[in-house]
């Protein structure tokens, strides 16, 4: 694994205060920290990235610069706008798929975090008439909409490389919290890098529980609206020892144990 | 990891004979061992949680703080009441559902053992109308009930968080080895915490060999009552190097190796 | 890991020369390695075993006391006679289904070496009316028969713990290289360690490819007999850097990684 | 594993000159590191290889000894001439099935790279009706046929062994990137070392993709043909960072952690 280094945006003396630079690097932490998880959780392989807003700017995020998420270090992130333009001066290549984070954040205040992946029990989800609807997904509510390139955009190459198709994208997602891009992926949103985790995480698991029960046959009792209405707001209390508090501790050891030191 | 400390219950001074604090050292070993097994074998995630009945007060069990069964040690095994009430000063966080582990103690006198877990191909059969039928597992008889939230307390957020919910779900799981909760989890109780660990495991073995049987189409030969039975006879006795005490042997080896010293 | 101790049968001086100590040692050492790789190869988990005929003794048999198959070392290998009787004064326990392997080394004269395990995939088959048919094993012909110990003895505990359960069986099996054992496991014969072990592993592999063409439905394409036939011819003569002699370097290779020394 | 020697080929002294001695030392080294990586990616067990066509003789191509793919060295790689024998002496076994490549390499001169495996989950596609067809694979245009020997050479083992088979293989494939071979594997050939290791592995994954989307039933969206020229246009154009450039990052990490050394 390549050495830790100082990121760039700490490297920048742009009217950062003690304080503001803390909040920063917590922030850039639990994002490498959040890229090697879903790693070694098995959401993303070489492809798939996952954002936060900045903490300061809430005009811009941050984000790895292109590479696999196993790989990355903290002086691998890199600053954006919500054009997906680049901030600063950075030669490095950059996600083509950006602007699926950048138009998210420009239309959902309430997100402070975005994974997109191409989890491997999803994407069937994607390409055929069956709902992904909630066994044990809190967050699945209201739905799970499908978005579909060629809808709104005729023959692509399926990639949400330009601001329209990742604003085509975000109007899918709506006030939800996961949407399936069709023969591709799924982007995931939250309040934080933590919460966002445990939900592309759960996705998976959900997505996996709802395709046994599809091969056991006959009718499925899902979560009801009221049920999952009662779990997330449980949920979205952050208790030490509870909920995603208790996950991340067990797979950021994990995700040391796999992919080595920050 | 965590240093190994003493545990807490060790360090309370009242009224423990050596003989007493050996053989409860004894039980918290099995339990600290039973958590990484749990974890290591994929039978429970972030969640779930394993406990026994205290050795000296049958009124009592042990369980861990609120904490990913794959990190836990000995100093974090606690000592709850059959109310489940913390017993003694602790202030760290206490699982949430610990009602699942004191209303089965109160009405089974026959169990020391009690394992909850969202293990993950068995989910599946508590929201379909597939019962959960024992192609190897003895213990399965005389059933495998499900019970549900929606039928006892309607609008819930599925957890067991209270003394009335343990009850209904201790009395859906009546006399038998293991219940399933919709749209969570499963129960698996046993006499020790070397056979509930056993069971645990080989509920989600079974649970696998069922949807597979099912995806192969046809009618299946489940294991008969009267099969059940003998196994189930033979499975009970303690012989070394047979049953649980050979599984035990390497299930330990293999959480030594994942998840490291006790 | 146990320290590796000399085996108790090469500390009887009876009667064995230079040479024959050589021969033993060596199928000795094959059936450990045996052991190790079905462990991690996932066809044995705790449970089932593995044989070889005595080279010297044709009517005897070499194979582990009772203990998991991953953690097995050379001084765990016993003798025994082709009534299931221990050779030799030993006190420790044995394995109860030895029966498999006695009766199996009786009727056949060609099968040298014997594994009976709960291989996962496998399972399913035995309880449906799908018969496991050759999608690449070609020493799944003639066929495959499934063994029920309903049928030959009414109720039990589904082990062939008697030496008439292992005549049935035996019979079952016939002049086939695997039988089914309904809800239970299989067993598999073969020449030679290396080529058991090389079956078992794809007797499971055959079982998940049937599985999977079952789930994308329509008819399937069977290896035919004839096939069949110039594939075992091609599989059963010993080609350094062939067939079971290349993938025995690997499966090595991985079980001395994944197991420890001998 | 054995300790790197210099390949037979960089021994022999007839004609190199230093740049073309680098020249092919990369694509050894590349060669070498695609075995792994299929290896540890489960495109490969202990059966399946990979070869490159030579970078400074088109009439010859480079390919390991007989051995399994996750234990080559740079020592193993041996020449081959289009009609698929040995360039140079050598006593060590070659693969019996090297007239795959041979004949692919003489009928397509755009290829510079084949692997042939028994890719898990392609092989229940070449037994049933059920065309493989892209969900995200975009190089599965125009088709991915089904290749019987059968057909061709009525009952053989199956092995491609000789350059009769091996040309009706070749045929079978036509301008295609993937031919099944039934009951058997597939073959996928592409520009290059990493071309053809990205293209392995995504055939799995989207075999793995198209048998759950089966399961879940209904009408499948595929990708589309125009789709598909989109993104093999974006994805065979070299761009660091992006691509197979990302993946093969990550894919020889992974490969040197599990396999050692090169």
């Amino acid at each position: 694994m390549a050495k830790k280094q100082r990121p760039a945006q700490a490297q920048k003396k742009s009217g950062g205060k003690a304080k503001a630079s803390a909040a920063l690097k917590a922030v850039i932490d639990e994002l490498v920290m959040g890229n090697r998880i879903l790693y070694v959780q098995d959401v993303v392989d070489g492809y798939g990235h996952i954002s936060a807003r900045h903490p300061h700017h809430p005009d811009r995020f941050l984000m790895s610069r292109a590479r696999a998420p196993g790989l990355v270090v903290a002086s691998d992130i890199m600053e954006f706008g919500l054009d997906g333009e680049l901030i600063g001066d950075d030669a490095r290549p950059v996600y083509s798929e950006r602007f699926i984070h950048s138009e998210v954040y420009k239309a959902r205040s309430d997100v402070n975090a975005v994974v997109h992946s191409h989890s491997p029990t999803v994407v069937p989800f994607s390409v055929t008439q069956v709902p992904l609807r909630p066994i044990r997904a809190a967050f699945f509510y209201p739905e799970v909409p499908v978005f579909d390139t060629r809808t709104s955009a005729g023959w692509t190459n399926l990639l949400i490389s330009n601001a329209a198709l990742g604003k085509a994208l975000a109007q899918t997602l709506g006030r939800n919290s996961v949407a399936l891009m069709r023969g591709h992926g799924n982007v995931v949103v939250a309040p934080s890098v933590r919460v966002v985790v445990y939900r592309a995480i759960y996705t998976e698991a959900n997505a996996r529980l709802l395709l046994q029960a599809k091969m056991l046959g006959g009718p499925i009792t899902y979560l009801a609206p009221e049920e999952a209405a009662l779990m997330d707001k449980e949920q979205s209390r952050h208790r030490p020892g509870h909920g995603h508090d208790r996950t991340w501790e067990m797979w950021k050891q994990e995700a040391l144990a796999r992919t080595g030191k920050l």
